[in-house]
């Protein structure tokens, strides 16, 4: 293999106005305590036995892979949420799935999409779930406003 | 170097219908065979003395570069197609190219202009080519709809 | 860990016409000197003690992770801009930050507005900054054009 397979992740979520998108993108990134970090996006995997963690601090600069879901809007107002879920299956031998969703509206609204992604995608493998978790925030934007939530896989 | 260097390669392809465009999306990487695995994009060289391997199967969960075309599509009805085409130099200590190309319509269209993408950009690096391969996929969408093609490097 | 952390990033530059979009792209990739590697975008930090390197031949086909800024057209004539700023900190225990961006304009509006990104950035992390380095393209379209302006990691 030409990289190590990661043996555990953790979930966050942040939101930030800022001074453009990008900017607004790396204040969510920062308040989600990854934004010091270089965020390498990849689909969307948990590794079979791979651990659930607590957010750890990462070493500033360090590449990181992550699955993230993320949204910005320069609409003052608006309501924008993102959300990851992640199905864990019966069999601690198969893989888990991560799905992403991120749009306008509430964060009720948003989760229960991104589990029911989930969902489906387990039921395309024909796997039972054991275990859906998920992570999912809104944000109010001020002027130019992102909401970001990851899996960040490590170890 | 921070990574290694790939070895080895191998094409596929998968289209799927899926509950959103990203659950279609996993449907067709689980059908092209990749789809429980952590896809990192890269843009899109094949390595020199790099193999052309038959699709194998990988570790549940391992990160793995590879280069993509995808488009999903809501429009019941609408033909999509994915291609990529892998250009390789006849001087073996040069790299190959791939280009990948993803649009509305036929397989057959767009496997040409894919393949012309990847003639293009030898005749701008002055390098005669040896081979040029290509997979293409076309998919007629029923309600949301993916298509896949990729060129994942491995070994 | 699951990647090593670089130690060394250099700044490049390139523009094209191109075929396509992604052509184009690729010939500005070529001009800046990387477009025989497999780039693997991330987001976007320059670890504590990296060193700025001039630019060095790449190995073929090697994947290499970059924070970039990159841009198409294919409006005859249209003038575009890609640009990076990298803001280094007093505390060298710190990691530096790179923003992009990339529009329709000017260089010298479009690097102001990176620059700019880059100063806020360390405003909202409150490191004072030591040094704010940036380079930035403009290139007027012929069919299909690119810009790009990339950051590389690298050792």
């Amino acid at each position: 293999m030409i990289f190590k397979t990661p043996t555990q992740y953790f979930l966050v979520s942040g939101t930030s106005d800022g001074y453009t998108p990008l900017n607004a993108f790396d204040g969510a990134l920062l308040q989600a305590g990854i934004g010091n970090t270089n965020i390498i996006k990849m689909s969307s995997i948990v590794p079979p036995h791979c651990q659930l963690i607590a957010p750890v601090p990462l070493p500033p600069g360090a590449l990181v892979p992550a699955a993230y879901a993320a949204i910005t809007s320069d609409i003052p107002g608006e309501m924008i949420s993102a959300g990851i879920a992640v199905a864990l299956p019966e069999d601690e031998n198969q893989n888990g799935l991560i799905m992403e969703y991120s749009a306008k509206g509430e964060r009720r609204k948003i989760e229960e999409i991104v589990r029911n992604m989930a969902v489906e995608g387990m039921k395309l493998r024909g796997w039972p779930i054991k275990e859906l978790k998920s992570i999912c925030i809104e944000y109010k934007v001020k002027n130019v406003g992102a909401a970001l939530a990851a899996v960040v896989l490590w170890g």
